[in-house]
């Protein structure tokens, strides 16, 4: 049976993620991948977690089993309110929502939002499951300008000048695929023009938490407060398989965003929104981070390291204070699709960036780089392998030049 | 801030549920409910869970934490393949989802499935979930009659010969929320006619392990493969905070639902996922399933008991086999809405059955009562006042005809 003619139009847009087929060689035995996003599984606190089911067992009880209400397990948005306070993200319960992951606040946000042909404005390069979240619901992307201080003021304004935008999705901190992260001076301006424009922000921000230097910058939530959704997940500082996000809304947005959320999955998973929220509630957090971060730091430390070491000349990369992921740059006229075939070859999996941009034909010369699941000598091992095949490629190119 | 001006087109069909805001008043003290439709508590292995939890950590460590592949946890999708067999559904893993409840289905589907206008045809009354997952899409609804042996094959068969239908959706055992179920001789016809107009069913089945008389029927799934897909849950028969529900589907349907997650959540919580697996295979839902029939068959035999001794002639009801609830009708022109307003001041609470229906005016004499939720004495009670009330109304309808 070949039931093709009952596919919505929107489905076209559905296509398999590029990234998704390429990360199905990583697999391939003995292969070292700077491909994938994933956090390192000793980075999960696994001792620690035995304990929480059976806490958060004897504390709730069956509610923890229970259905629950599609904004979210009131002890977890609670518990919420106190933890984002320390980052100056002022909010009260009613504002915050919990989803499957900040993918869930991506896809609701497109549902309630976007209409055949809306404009949204996103950095190119950007986070490749928004765009996945967002195609369905058919909207036309304007690409904002970066550099390597992330979007550049002067894009956006230009974007919002001149188009009817239905909101601007950013990733202020530690971006993926970049790295990046915008300076306080550039947020404040960013925060100006959503404020002068009335424009909505979603500014997503997976990765503050893990730092290795220098001093948290605040998020442009706490600059325009009314006009950013603010989502970020527990992907990063507990475990991705648990599927926790959260937003924090303005009033609007939140409240047609639960609504969605009813026909999406009814809510989010009880249970581990209750593991959730004793991890916050219990001190876990404050005492585990600094294990992540001590994991993470030697990693992106050996990856800058290596790339400073062996990288040709005229490549170039970020170098974040934190995060998961290193953004090379070749010259005009590399093809990193190339190289990922070449470094396939000598075992080395990179993700070339042209996925990450909203349009084709974008970012060609660009790759983006993952440190965190593999250990120091390894990432060593695999940027010198890496330089090799660059240079070969390198100079294979300027004899087709000669 | 006021973004209303936001909002796609599709919000306009996300109006909150009237089921939703009816609920609230649930919650007030002394209130006895016959409105909802969730779990009872009890029926979940509390004792059991501590000790899954811990298993599952030794078994899978990390991996019970780590992000997963949309199409679900594999070792559940394999456990799933064998659990079903038992029902004589014969599939291969490949053709297994995992979605956040069988929410997660509906949705997708919708998604995947239906542009704006496309019809859809639907139990008149249906699931209110189903329709939820549907209208963001903006479909239209075929109402299909149905009787109280469930949807009626003649009509069904006008449908699809008269319309172009992209799916049909049906409950076929124990209903939400009629209770009904589609006897043997009536599925065969069904299976008959939609394979004859080659089209797609969606079937719906979180009640047929849920079975306190008599015996089993077999989906309709078993008798027309590769035209259904079939899709249950965990929640009624594990706990449904852990939003685990799957679908079993002809490939194409299957491959582009999995797409569609991937923007929509990436995939389900692993842990959860890793719980439900072990469930199956550590035999521990044969063992437990006894335990949850034996809570609900005496509160169900409690209601169909009080039904048959307080309401009054001219009632009708449906007598369920198994299931989580009851459907009463009252004579033409008795309101149910105002049934619920008068019992309400007497704390009891039930669910007028209009808000099942696709279309506006339909089963205004209708109501769903729910068992699950009170033992045997508070059941007979509450039918006992609600029989009151509906004299008192009765007697006041026909003083207003004379």
């Amino acid at each position: 049976m070949n039931f093709s003619n009952l596919l919505a139009d929107r489905t076209r847009n559905m296509g398999s993620s590029a990234i998704r087929e390429l990360l199905k060689v990583v697999e391939q035995p003995g292969m070292i991948s700077l491909g994938g996003g994933i956090p390192a599984p000793e980075s999960f606190p696994l001792q620690l977690f035995d304990d929480l089911t059976s806490q958060v067992l004897k504390k709730y009880s069956s509610n923890a089993l229970q259905y629950g209400p599609s904004e979210g397990f009131r002890p977890l948005r609670e518990a919420l309110v106190v933890y984002l306070k320390k980052s100056d993200i002022r909010t009260s319960v009613d504002n915050i929502t919990i989803t499957c992951g900040s993918q869930g606040v991506l896809d609701s946000i497109g549902k309630i939002l976007i209409s055949k042909g809306d404009k949204i404005a996103v950095e190119a390069p950007t986070y490749i499951g928004a765009l996945s979240a967002f195609n369905p619901y058919e909207p036309e992307y304007i690409a904002l300008e970066t550099d390597y201080d992330g979007v550049i003021p002067e894009s956006l304004e230009k974007a919002l000048k001149h188009n009817k935008i239905k909101f601007v999705y950013l990733i202020p901190t530690f971006q993926n695929p970049t790295g990046r992260t915008i300076p306080l001076e550039r947020r404040k301006k960013i925060a100006e023009i959503i404020r002068y424009y009335n424009a909505l922000l979603l500014e997503d921000d997976p990765y503050s938490s893990l730092r290795y230097r220098g001093e948290a910058i605040p998020a442009i939530k706490t600059m325009a407060p009314d006009n950013v959704l603010y989502t970020s997940t527990f992907s990063k500082i507990l475990a991705p398989g648990l599927r926790i996000g959260f937003s924090v809304g303005p009033e609007l947005i939140t409240k047609w965003m639960v609504l969605a959320k009813q026909g999406i999955d009814l809510h989010t998973n009880t249970f581990s929104q209750a593991l959730a929220a004793e991890y916050i509630e219990g001190g876990h957090l404050d005492k585990h981070l600094p294990r992540i971060l001590s994991i993470y730091k030697p990693k992106q430390e050996a990856m800058l390291n290596a790339l400073a070491k062996y990288f040709p000349g005229n490549f170039q990369w970020s170098k974040p204070a934190g995060g998961m992921f290193i953004w090379a740059e070749g010259p005009s006229g590399f093809s990193t699709e190339k190289l990922y075939c070449k470094a396939l070859e000598r075992k080395v999996a990179i993700l070339p960036g042209q996925y990450f941009y909203p349009h084709p034909g974008m970012g060609l010369e660009t790759m983006r780089l993952n440190f965190t699941m593999m250990d120091a000598p390894t990432i060593d091992k695999a940027i010198k392998i890496l330089s090799e095949v660059i240079k070969e490629e390198l100079s294979r190119v300027s004899m087709s030049y000669s």
